[in-house]
């Protein structure tokens, strides 16, 4: 492959808004295009590297024996109705509506489809285990399209989807996704952190992800320093630094010495620090008192207080029943902070966030500020775990400028429910072995789940078991993005003169470099080329009427892991002598031409061997 | 590859809408299923056919140096109001808006995105001769979608584009692509018909349709008997059947024996078969006289009859300007029609339809039917050629009731414009070489295509030339439909049984029924299994638990090349056997088992060689 025909627009400016390693050398080393904000072409140098990855993904997968299918970019409309989720999707899916009037999806994610494909042929428990998958093209609305392909609105997704009869198929097929992915980012050379995730209003049966490492990261990954525990934020949980009470009669006898409960003035006292100074207390002695509106509630909340003659809606026939909205009363020990995700998970809630303050004042008959358990009905009470262990605290006393004091868990008031609901942070205990956890950013490049009855009952998905018996399959899904992980692989293989691509990603093996394109130089150029390719190595000879400083520059900037220096001066030796230089080191090696294919060759090969262990 | 591990679920019924082959038989041989009317999924049997229509493809352009790249499925629309086409599109285009109301589409060809990244990096003629292409997802908002994917609504096209800075540089690419489209439809053992095409409002610079045979074919072709002329109906011309005269004077001269013309009374006639019984003569006899409204013409009009204070527009910065709205009248021979296409090709006009009633007799004060040229002022004639070697003719006479006769061209009147616009048809002559035309139904597979400047001027795409002077590139596009080509090769290639699939695009290349997958059957068929995957054979093995013929049907059904049936019977012998067949042929063949692999590879190498050389 000659670089005068091929196009590689390299660049040396860099664009005004590509602060991230990757998406600046992407986009100078002529890789992508940006088309509009979250769109963008890859062009011949990127789309090498791009297949690259999705030959080593589809390998993995069909070794696990998924098979690979190709829907539609475009879907009907029609199946995230049945599922419930043509709502919950919200404005970050892309809709359209054709000619007829028919709603139309420009995927953002392929449960639906592939459920309803399978739907149509799954007939017997002999089909099972089915797994699925696709590379193709998605779309998402993100509302800040950012840090090139790390972020686009357009992007190309692996998304696998599996159908079994029982619990154990399914932890099988999740194991061996998991392996797959495992696998797939070593082939990559990328190190990535696989973490515990939150499953969603799914219930917690289970979920990883796995993160590289970001400083731009959405995620928060909490981390042990000694031993393997790793989840993301909206999952971790960590080792209390209290004891709980075994239950509820315990924390109540826990308490018997605490004096009476007892209000206080507290006037002009907004926050929970006004407080502390005006108590000279710690924020540890508090009770937050959150009240939080969640909507298309999963729990049953049939027998929880102040909600029995809430509405109860089936978005689909076959859908789970959801309560369209509810309110809930979250209680928190004052230094922590509720985390959302778990909240959401322990709701099974599509949505929540805290309530607006006409209903807080509803609720609590108070203005917001002064919320409090003791006293409070008409709606449930979701009490934090570190709660429980809280003997002699303060409160909201649920009346304007009027607090509690010596109010006592167990004895003046108890929960709906008890659960973990704090954010873990940095500092805090690892579940696990108690070390002290720390925090990472991080960016998601895949992510396993298993999603159960979700789609396959509100979709009507069914087969005959051994006794002719009519089943619902369990489900899992599994996506890998591949723009991302191939930018995430650019971050973690770069240094300041361009990327240097591991050797099973890169777009081509070797880069030869005449230092001028003519005479002996050329022919030894062309040779080495030839050789190189009956070799089966991918090359690309530099031959621009250019400076060597120039190709030497481009050369570094597109990262190909092998050069070959080609010069008169070598040529004129006894024996005519190539330089040799694997990109992201220092030294050139001086090599016989006519031995260096094999060379190079053998080293190609065994960095291939050690990636693709 | 076992069946029992493979996703192919075959069908012995056939959908309802299924009304052509290759739909039946995708559909039956599990290859494709529907996700919505026109919306189809390749399932693992069908996408792996797929995957070597690319490849192929593939091949083909990169040994003609194009080179591929991978711009977004959903494009901004402003590139589309740059090109002027955002609103030309119609409702074939499907259209979003995404959250912050940026318009976007799906879609449906690329010129204008890849126009769109060209013209960021294009700086030097020393880039050109650039083609690009993808192998990419499209949508086009069919009205019908049916016949399965040959007319889908999202459907996969590799479409390319090339640039250049002369036409004989544009004319070079554009023969290599002919060429490399004949050899990707020779390689899929398809036989085509590539025609002469309208070049649209583009002028003629030139356009070539690939065309395949089919009874549901949307376009009409006319074939030479005796020579190789093949042009699509709306292109094809014809050797006249008459002499048409040189010059204008020569038409008068030669009418100078006709009488003078006089008036007719043609009461009650409203036809031109009313008006030959009622002037006991033929309809060649006649000069009907249409009147046409055109939109968005491109021809200079400003020397035209009556158009001089016509409206003239820009639609973009840089694009050619338009007549919004004319209207010409319209001549030909009362035994001939008018071809649309050459005439909106003449007139290069965007859409163009007969004019409303109302606008007949504004235009030409008579009621509709006694429209003539004879004192036909206020709009330009445009003479079908035919017209012009009538010299003792009948026409409207512009009121009603009443038609001329004896009249005759260059006489009584002439025309603005003298063009070919006849519909040439079955019995017409070869305009190579006056052999009767015939006609056959064709459907379109691949389209070559000279655009010149039509999308490189409106966008402002431009180089420096040798001499350091901003030059304009020239263009060619150049589209194939896969889904298309893979469904007409199974119109071409099967039997009542099923598929009988060119070796090129075959899921796989033998498949194994073992009689009964047990015993020394099942280690026969499994060694013969790894024996030709050593040998790089793709095999499938039908270790399903049904009877024989359940098994023989479906392989016939899918079409895999090679069949291989291993039974005890031919085991037992001396040396053990299995049954060789060819799909498509009767013969089975024994031969040793030892040897069957080697004997397989050879047939198929044998098959592939015919079809790619």
């Amino acid at each position: 492959m000659k670089l005068t025909q091929t196009f590689i627009p390299t660049l040396r400016e860099v664009p005004a808004d590509a602060v991230i390693a990757s998406h600046r050398l992407m986009f100078r080393a002529g890789m992508i295009r940006k088309l509009a904000n979250g769109l963008f072409a890859y062009l011949p140098l990127g789309l090498r590297s791009l297949r690259k990855l999705e030959q080593i993904i589809r390998e993995e997968m069909d070794a696990i024996n998924a098979q690979e299918i190709k829907p539609t970019v475009v879907v009907p409309g029609e199946v995230w109705k049945e599922s419930g989720r043509w709502e919950a999707m919200g404005d970050a899916m892309l809709r359209a509506r054709n000619r007829l009037g028919v709603d139309l999806v420009v995927s953002p994610t392929a449960e639906e489809a592939v459920t309803a494909l399978v739907r149509d042929d799954l007939s017997s428990y002999r089909q099972l285990p089915l797994s699925l998958y696709q590379i193709n093209s998605k779309y998402r609305d993100e509302i800040r399209p950012r840090y090139g392909v790390m972020r686009g609105r357009e992007f190309i997704m692996k998304d696998a989807y599996s159908y079994h009869a029982d619990e154990e198929s399914l932890d099988k097929t999740y194991r061996d996704m998991g392996r797959a992915y495992r696998r797939v980012f070593r082939r990559c050379g990328l190190t990535v952190i696989p973490v515990q995730a939150d499953s969603g209003a799914m219930g917690g049966s289970g979920s990883e992800e796995f993160m590289v490492e970001s400083e731009i990261g959405d995620n928060t990954l909490l981390l042990c320093k000694s031993c393997d525990y790793a989840a993301n934020v909206e999952k971790a949980s960590c080792k209390p630094d209290f004891r709980p009470p075994p239950s509820v009669e315990a924390a109540r006898e826990a308490s018997s010495s605490t004096p009476a409960t007892e209000i206080i003035d507290t006037p002009s006292v907004k926050t929970i620090g006004d407080l502390c100074v005006f108590l000279k207390t710690s924020a540890k002695n508090f009770i937050k008192t959150l009240i939080y509106r969640a909507v298309n509630v999963e729990l049953d909340l049939s027998a929880a207080p102040g909600c029995a003659s809430l509405e109860r809606r089936r978005p689909a026939p076959g859908a789970p029943e959801l309560y369209p909205e509810a309110f809930f009363a979250v209680l928190i020990r004052g230094d922590l902070d509720v985390n959302e995700a778990k909240l959401a998970a322990t709701l099974k809630a599509g949505e929540l966030a805290l309530a607006a303050d006409t209903d807080v004042e509803r609720l609590t008959g108070a203005p917001v500020g002064f919320a409090g358990p003791v006293g409070l009905t008409g709606l449930p009470i979701i009490v934090d775990q570190t709660v429980t262990a809280m003997g002699d605290a303060v409160t909201g006393a649920l009346a304007k400028d009027q607090h509690y004091r010596h109010v006592a868990y167990g004895r003046d008031f108890t929960g709906w429910l008890v659960q973990d609901i704090r954010t873990v942070k940095d500092g805090d205990l690892c579940p696990h072995c108690g070390t002290s956890l720390y925090e990472k950013k991080g960016n998601e490049l895949g992510h396993i789940f298993k999603l159960g009855y979700k789609y396959t009952r509100p979709m009507n998905v069914s087969y005959l078991d051994e006794h002719g018996k009519t089943q619902t399959p369990t489900m899992g899904s599994y996506g890998i993005g591949l723009d991302r992980t191939l930018a995430s692989v650019i971050e973690e293989h770069h240094d300041e003169n361009g990327i240097i691509w591991p050797v099973t990603l890169a777009p081509c093996h070797v880069i030869i470099v005449p230092v001028k394109y003519n005479g002996a130089v050329k022919t030894t150029a062309d040779t080495l080329e030839k050789e190189l390719e009956q070799l089966g190595l991918e090359v690309l000879v530099d031959d621009r009427d250019e400076r060597p400083g120039v190709k030497f520059k481009d050369a570094d900037l597109i990262g190909i892991p092998f050069r070959v220096v080609v010069g008169d001066k070598n040529l004129t030796a006894s024996t005519p002598q190539v330089e040799i230089r694997r990109r992201g080191k220092v030294e050139n090696r001086l090599v016989s031409a006519a031995a260096a294919a094999q060379e190079l060759a053998a080293m190609l090969r065994a960095e291939l061997a050690a990636l693709n262990a």
